[in-house]
């Protein structure tokens, strides 16, 4: 193709979006212009070749990178044998990622549900909590994103649950967040205490025997990636113990390598009941999500009807890419240079990014998994403005650097592959972004 | 490989799946033992080579057979180019998929949303519904299903909903069912009279003012291939228009070829506001859903934010998939296949089938899409009873044919691209094990 063949495509599906495609979360008169044609690692192309470093991995599921060849291949594969079966035949593919999945789970760990994504995940997971349990609330914390379907948008926490409040059982507490501390604290033990403490009074009030299961994120992403403090996460297992209550960890963007560990809660003393998975499982090469199920729970459903279910559970095509991407991620470090780069290389970037630029509030993160807190003032710590945030974003996006921005942040979330020089080369941008993209604001 | 080892992957299937995978719909000591491997057209193998007719299209989603090249060399493209995107994006295949499902949507339908199956797609029609008309209520039929998540479980009438009633605002009524009138009906005429009197009812009663819409399968599905009788859905879509209620037809089962025609609509005097679609759309090969929208609730969210959303709407793959699957479906002729050999092949097979076996007490359908009531005793219509339809499955099976087995029916649902000749091969079969299977019941 000629260039101006190339050109041609990118307004081709610029016109074709506007027209027919109806888009997620937004107004759809405001329609974003960017087009991506393909990708590879930490890098994307438009159809005229315009280049982007992607430090958003998409939606934070691209842990891979883009088009890592082994995973493309097994798809390929998969696809020339077969695409798609009913999920109550017998499939190898299958057979081979659950296996793979459960080997990463803590010990006890041996059985997954297949979904197609993490709302149904989550869905799923709240289901068998319930039936397990005999009881019917969720609890959820005000700072979390559990997906978009009925009993997932009502369990998550931020304004998109409120349009949407069609599913009873849900209840709502504040979870630990000492830099926007909801309990006055001021060090994180005493955040975690505290934190405990509201959690204890609020099962408390709304009576410990109603309650099926405590829903987390182990590291609550879109809201921030706020990473517990000490002693947390092992307070919450403590409490759903005394209560009999299940504790449901949010593994959906945290999971298969973002913190730089396989599970984020790998890092912490804590053992979930049911874990949630889907993104990096297999960098949403093709739509997938799950439940890890302990046994217990699993063996509630051993002679008495699971009922739950979809046509696409364990779908040959996304389970060949499972098995492809965390074999891929197991022999080639990928997990590990998540960990590492965030040790050496993002952590130390971003702590020298806001010595030099007031209007950082806080950073905070690890693997690559990292949240930079844009401010108006670092005293009050109030968030900047959202023209100013947009400012920020757009310039990033002219610079060619692919940001995620949420609220009053960028989050830097780069794929696990992501490399020492492609650091240092978004490094540059936002140090230059945050020089100019505010120029002329109080 | 050898013999050997080959049919010893079909083992090794077996194994991992009972270890490690958990099932939809099902107590998981009841695993399935049949392996399915590979597929072409209307057949499928296991490792060992062992050969199944397909005539449950796995869950009524293959309607483009089994692994057609056209399809698969699509997804084998898209995957070396770019396997997944963010939703706030824009791609090509993402448009030139909506432009091709909104081509054979009725005039002023132009935007599509797409999700990941068909339980995503009712919960986003029942969302656009609700914030549309500023009502709570969505109607929907005892005899239906409409997905696993939050509100398409509880939209859902059948069994699979009482465990999972957690979200509010809906109500259930009786649709048409002639055989089974509720209605104390006698003739097609009388059944759409009075199922449309008690929906009146139903409406009058719940207050008009309240109700968002009504969600109704075109041919309800799983509940039994439930063909409704002249005027029902065009009375609908009068009662609905009288109170301002919006009309959602799922159309995830019967639609893109399933009748015969590309929706199932199409054969009935009536035009929906919202279409929900998913199976058919791609057979499945890459999961993927969504729902289709009438222009004024498409600018309901022209300037307002449409509060849902997922990781994977608009899927790449998902994507070229529909591409390729409506092209070749488009170019081969296949909705007229589905049509054609429905009429001369199926029907008139199924017509002889009841004549010489007394376990028949109907049968209905079109296309390919037909259901085979067995009953103990065609004057009462009592169900035959499960261990007996149990019994005639195992045959079937038994027999080298898929078959779809729900309550007392068979529902013979092959791909729209069945030849004669298959027909022929899977209706001899039945005709045996309708003969043998039963002998010594009285």
């Amino acid at each position: 193709m000629t260039d101006d063949t190339v050109a041609d495509l990118d307004a081709v599906a610029r016109e074709l979006d506007r027209a027919h495609v109806f888009h997620s979360w937004s107004a759809q008169s405001q329609a974003s212009p960017l087009v991506i044609a393909s990708g590879r690692g930490c890098r994307v192309w438009d159809h005229a070749g315009r280049e982007y470093l992607d430090f958003s991995s998409q939606l934070v599921n691209v842990n891979i990178g883009h088009q890592h060849p082994a995973v493309v291949s097994a798809i390929r594969e998969q696809a020339e044998l077969l695409t798609t079966v009913a999920p109550a035949t017998v499939n190898l593919a299958r057979g081979e990622a659950a296996e793979r999945i459960v080997a990463r789970a803590p010990e006890g760990f041996r059985r997954v549900f297949f979904t197609n994504g993490g709302a149904d995940a989550n869905e799923n997971a709240i289901r068998m909590a319930r039936l397990h349990t005999g009881r019917d609330k969720i609890l959820s914390t005000y700072r979390s994103y559990h997906g978009n379907t009925g009993a997932a948008i009502v369990s998550t926490g931020d304004w998109r649950r409120v349009p949407n409040e069609f599913a009873r059982g849900h209840v709502h507490f504040f979870g630990p967040y000492l830099y926007r501390s909801e309990f006055w604290a001021t060090t994180p033990e005493q955040e975690a205490e505290r934190a405990l403490h509201h959690l204890r009074r609020v099962i408390e009030a709304e009576g410990p025997t109603s309650i099926a299961a405590v829903l987390l994120e182990t590291v609550p992403g879109t809201a921030g990636i706020l990473v517990p403090p000490p002693g947390y996460l092992a307070g919450v297992r403590e409490l759903c113990d005394r209560h009999g209550i299940l504790l449901i960890l949010d593994e959906v963007m945290a999971g298969f390598g973002r913190t730089g560990r396989w599970f984020a809660f790998d890092g912490y003393d804590v053992r979930p009941d049911l874990i949630t998975f889907a993104k990096g499982v297999n960098s949403g090469y093709v739509p997938v999500g799950g439940v890890i199920i302990d046994e217990p729970i699993a063996q509630t459903f051993d002679d008495r009807v699971f009922p739950g279910g979809l046509t696409y559970s364990g779908h040959p095509l996304a389970m060949a890419s499972i098995v492809a991407a965390l074999d891929a991620m197991e022999s080639e470090g990928i997990v590990d240079n998540a960990r590492a780069i965030g040790e050496t290389e993002i952590g130390p970037a971003l702590a020298d990014l806001a010595d030099r630029h007031a209007v950082i509030g806080e950073v905070r993160g690890e693997g690559v998994f990292w949240a930079v807190e844009l401010v108006a003032d670092r005293e009050t710590r109030e968030p900047l403005p959202a023209a100013a945030v947009g400012r920020i974003k757009a310039a990033l996006v002219e610079r060619g650097l692919l940001p995620f921005v949420q609220d009053n942040r960028i989050h830097v979330v780069p794929p696990c592959v992501v490399t020492a020089e492609e650091v240092a080369e978004a490094m540059a941008i936002y140090d230059e972004v945050l020089s100019t993209a505010l120029e002329g604001e109080s």
